[in-house]
């Protein structure tokens, strides 16, 4: 094994996707000492997302103050990797952001927007926004006019909408050539869009403190909100996938920025160059919490073992668990599968011990290929 | 992989070892559809043992009629493999034997004498008798009794003892040449000797029907019959590890057969020629229940490892499941250790699935080596 490449999604409440990518390593180096393992911890777009990026890929982490959820002064950061930027909108406008007070309907993404002007002025060609982990509820209108875009209410007042204050706007202009041709990519991996019954704020927005009032207020907003782009933008963003992501800022990203909607694993695979670090590869170490028939759409593993098989690396998955007929993930290129329970115990009682049974398992994985 | 060969214990109460042959076998000739899958499933010396051997290698299974726990006539039978024997006690003194009166006050191993009068009229020149599931606490007396060792009381007169009348025994007479030169070995992977607080009757026999004062009188017995083999044979059984086999045969196999007590494990890998097997092997997969720092001590996974390292092949241990240290076991020459819990859930839910979770580990592995 002269080169291994780490790139899992986190075990949820038991494993960051760093977590993995350093007790996995660690594991490799006892038995190959002199083996370039490479660690891609993949961000998932929520809290997280910027510091799993820097950890693959050398860049700087910018530190500046933008405004927070309730527009105070917070201090924030984001990523420049070569020409690209990395924002994590949980950074100003994340949900645990907004300990002291849970209220989607006035929160904004205000901070958001300025991180995307910082990042902007240094002269990036590409943003990538992390959507995820949100504590807001305005349809990415506060990154928006952070960045220029005008909303007027029936008097012709401009002013900047939160949740509550969306169904108030009368009109939108917006600015000339909003990001000067930057190329902006939103990581994304629902599929809520943005109003309705399955829309951001009736799945979403309990969890952010909105009670059912609040959420069916939240929701006309949304849809008022998607009427006006609609009719001033003439874009329609009600049924895209994913739009309800973040409050519905996904829809905003569309709208507003022109960003693609992209899978979190899509856009780490891009960033990383994924097939070019393929090359000279002995193996392929994926995990995730649960593999399942679910895994198949737009999970991490599914994402990798596509890329992989392309250029026919082995590529093995290790998991908190496997459910189900899991043949087609074979197919599709997964190598095997392999499970950190050590003993047969409820996870209530292994989730303590999570973090060793995965070393344990990853050392013996490499054992095995050792002495093959 | 050209040649793989498969020798497990059982995983007590969910996986026989040949159902673990049966499962592993089908899961690699999946992969490797021409490869030489050997299995070797593993008897531990009780109910089974003699259809282990015959899965592992060629003979034939005699049945013949003898006599039962009781000195009822019952059908019973060994195997013959080459020019050894293959008797398992519990064919004719096993506890299963007794469902219809636990009591080893009163049972024999009479029968186990005549299957190996029975074998010995055929030529064979070595047995193999194994040891456990017995429901007998006659100190092997039966067995000895049928081959033509006489008892006598304290009237001259000559005696089957059983449990209960082992304290009556007041000579005993062996006969010329008992076995005319036949070798006898014992598999016994028990330490207890046999009598006193960790003897035969203090930690076996309550399983087998008795009361605390029977089981004082059974210990007494023992303690007489160990005195009478000084006196009369010269032999010292008193304080032999695994003495306190099945009932006390353990003690009455090394005094009136002169037979070797030998681990379970290592009688297999003797009787299978484990070190020849080995030639040419690219694999070889052991398991239990539970791997752990007992695993050590005379355990199959422990055997199997010491001689398959000798030859420097791959080993790997299928488990139940993996407790505490095994640095031990990777320094003797395990390679990896592997556990079938596919999910992290409680033994009482997973032992339902155990057949399935088997195959699903044993495939990854063969899928992993396969793509390699």
């Amino acid at each position: 094994m002269k080169k291994i490449i780490l790139i899992p999604d986190s075990f949820k409440g038991t494993i960051t996707s760093t977590e993995f990518c350093e007790i996995a390593k660690a594991a490799i180096l006892r038995h190959y000492p002199n083996c370039d393992v490479k660690s891609i911890p993949v961000a998932d777009g929520g809290e997280g997302t910027v510091d799993c990026f820097l950890s693959a890929l050398s860049g700087a982490k910018i530190q500046t103050t933008v405004k927070g959820p309730f527009f105070e002064e917070i201090p924030s950061f984001y990523a420049v990797i070569g020409d690209v930027a990395i924002v994590e909108m949980a950074a100003s406008a994340g949900i645990t952001l907004t300990e002291s007070q849970r209220n989607p309907a006035i929160t904004t993404t205000y901070g958001v927007g300025e991180l995307i002007n910082s990042a902007r002025e240094r002269g990036v060609k590409k943003i990538i926004i992390g959507l995820g982990g949100s504590g807001t509820n305005d349809g990415g209108c506060g990154a928006a006019a952070a960045c220029g875009v005008v909303f007027k209410d029936e008097y012709g007042n401009s002013f900047i909408p939160t949740g509550e204050s969306l169904r108030k706007i009368n009109s939108i202009d917006m600015p000339d050539n909003i990001l000067n041709g930057i190329e902006i990519t939103a990581m994304c991996d629902i599929d809520n869009v943005m109003f309705g019954k399955t829309g951001a704020a009736h799945i979403f927005a309990a969890q952010k403190g909105a009670d059912s009032d609040m959420i069916n207020a939240l929701d006309d907003g949304l849809r008022h909100l998607s009427d006006i782009i609609k009719r001033d933008l003439g874009i329609d963003v009600s049924q895209i996938p994913g739009g309800g992501a973040a409050g519905a800022m996904g829809a905003g990203m569309v709208a507003f920025f022109g960003a693609k909607l992209q899978q979190g694993i899509e856009t780490v695979l891009d960033m990383v160059e994924f097939d070019k670090e393929l090359q000279n590869v002995d193996l392929v170490i994926t995990g995730e919490g649960l593999l399942d028939e679910q895994s198949l759409r737009g999970k991490v593993i599914a994402g990798v073992v596509k890329r992989a098989k392309k250029s026919r690396k082995p590529t093995i998955a290790i998991v908190g668990g496997v459910r189900g007929d899991i043949s087609q993930m074979y197919a599709n290129g997964l190598t095997a599968a392999f499970t950190i329970n050590r003993v047969p115990e409820d996870f209530e009682i292994s989730k303590h011990k999570s973090k060793e049974n995965l070393s344990e398992t990853v050392d013996n994985i490499i054992r095995l290929i050792a002495d093959l």
